[in-house]
């Protein structure tokens, strides 16, 4: 095996947030079921962007908003995702280049803007997110750089990235060559709904590439098609060789054919936002793995830098989080 | 006197802060001077950016702060000011109005894109400037709307429309529409080096227009030539009817040729970025002023708003104003 020169790559689709504040009677208004995703188009984005309340624009991306956290724990991350060469584009590329990701991916000079997240936060610290896809349909296998993916211990994908068409082969290819190099491939279920629309194809991704899986209760379930959580639990043990399940304030389970740890969440005086408590728990478990922890501590960093993006609004770290892990 | 229709119109740079902390050491590198604001072109623009850390885009602008500061008191506010047709110019005219801000200004559809002023907090609250004016330098007297500037009781100007050339026309020409219309002239001195830059046209037209004049300590210094803060009030009260001059923690000076009145500021549990505290004095200030309160009580709505915006990152308030202030 090569040279390690990435603890993980990450695949997904380049987005900026547009961070608002709205209440629950806006969201029923606007036919938005909480805590979600919603992907919209181009004229529902406009229409819905002049509806909300005046934003903050932050850059985002779930599988971005990983490597920004592992990056931001000391790791060496990289990052394939499409944007396009306007303002939001170079704001995207600025800012995942500013914490120390390597992110090589050319942006499109035609076709649609760089994809926007509308994120609507209400008083419960809960976001309700609709996706404009926007340029991150042109990702495709040409973007998935070979040396990058086979000089990193894990390629790390989101679920999100089967909703673009080509999207889809980039991530077999991104999958196979990390196979091919003796790598690990690292997989987050993204989001229930995600998980409804491509339950057959992601069933089959994970038996035939997955070695860590990342899933939430409601994403598990929708997965095994289990009714209750240990039931997906045992399922799940039998398919992938590692599954990292997040359960919210009830901490996380972390369980491999031999054995099942339960981590408790990380206390948090205030919980202001939960945009990007997922993908952040995913880059301190994989921060743990790729250093050689044992499974319960990489379950528990995840835990750490979980609880520090809850605490602020946006969906990337504020504070340099290997000042939080020291000790584990 | 015509029927008013907002309380106050504001013209400025309309601007799409980036906001990102820094450390001392970084200012010093890139040669910035803490707490000022620097103008530089697109190029320095460019490299700067790419050596600062990943931020946060929000809309800004001096004026534009403030007018969104007297929506979110309950007051009706306009605002001219220039952007261009690109991604930032949406996200600016967007912001500006869901705060309730009517904003008819059209955007330039060709020349220099829209204003970027990027922000470095430092770890004690302060903010450093440095802003690419861009489409700011489109704005000129055909862009004030005779009909808002007379059905408005104040016309409020940022010293910062000084350096775009053909603002300042346009400042000109809406503080003759006030005053034809006995309206009321407000301006906001914006920086010391904009002071220092166009001391003697500031001082002309503080002379010739200004009924209400803003400032803090260092820029009533700069404008008056004082050395000393009394000193700097003794002239400034013969120069203008109402001075409401603000001294950071040590709170405010409102001052008429009859009488000083010395406001406290109010209490802040922890000062996290300050950007904005000017602005947002203002505010609190012109919509106590146009709502018939006597100036004590105008000056202690400023430090409500000022308080608000600095116990948060960025320029605009997060709560509604409205609900900071009864009573007052």
């Amino acid at each position: 095996m090569a040279e390690t020169r990435h603890d993980v790559v990450g695949i997904g689709n380049a987005i900026v947030d547009v961070l608002a504040h709205a209440d629950d009677a806006f969201l029923e208004r606007e036919g938005l079921a909480k805590g979600t995703m919603t992907l919209i188009d181009a004229a529902q984005a406009d229409a819905l962007y002049s509806r909300m309340a005046a934003g903050v624009e932050m850059s985002g991306g779930s599988a971005a908003n990983t490597m920004a956290g592992i990056a931001s724990l000391g790791g060496r991350a990289a990052y394939f995702g499409k944007v396009r060469d306007d303002q939001l584009g170079q704001i995207f590329a600025h800012d995942i280049r500013a914490t120390g990701v390597t992110f090589p991916t050319a942006p499109a000079t035609d076709g649609p803007g760089t994809a926007r997240c509308l994120i609507l936060v209400t008083g419960d610290a809960q976001r309700t997110m609709s996706t404009y896809l926007g340029a991150c349909v042109d990702l495709g296998p040409d973007d998935v750089d070979e040396e990058t993916v086979a000089a990193s211990a894990v390629t790390y994908l989101e679920g999100y990235l089967f909703d673009p068409p080509r999207a889809r082969e980039a991530f077999v290819k991104a999958a196979e060559i990390a196979r091919r190099n003796g790598r690990r491939v690292a997989l987050s279920l993204s989001d229930p709904f995600c998980v409804d629309r491509h339950r057959d194809a992601l069933r089959q991704f994970v038996r035939e590439h997955v070695d860590v899986l990342f899933a939430n209760e409601v994403e598990i379930l929708s997965l095994t098609g289990a009714t209750d959580f240990d039931d997906a639990l045992t399922m799940i043990r039998g398919t992938v060789p590692i599954a990292a399940l997040t359960r919210s304030a009830q901490g996380s389970v972390v369980a491999t054919a031999d054995a099942v740890h339960a981590v408790q969440a990380a206390p948090v005086a205030r919980v202001v936002d939960t945009t990007g408590a997922g993908d952040l728990y995913a880059a301190g478990f994989l921060f743990g793995l790729t250093a050689g922890h044992a499974l319960a501590a990489c379950g528990r960093l995840g835990a750490t830098a979980a609880a520090e993006v809850i605490s602020h609004f946006g969906a990337r770290p504020e504070t340099p989080l290997a000042e939080l892990i020291r000790p584990i």
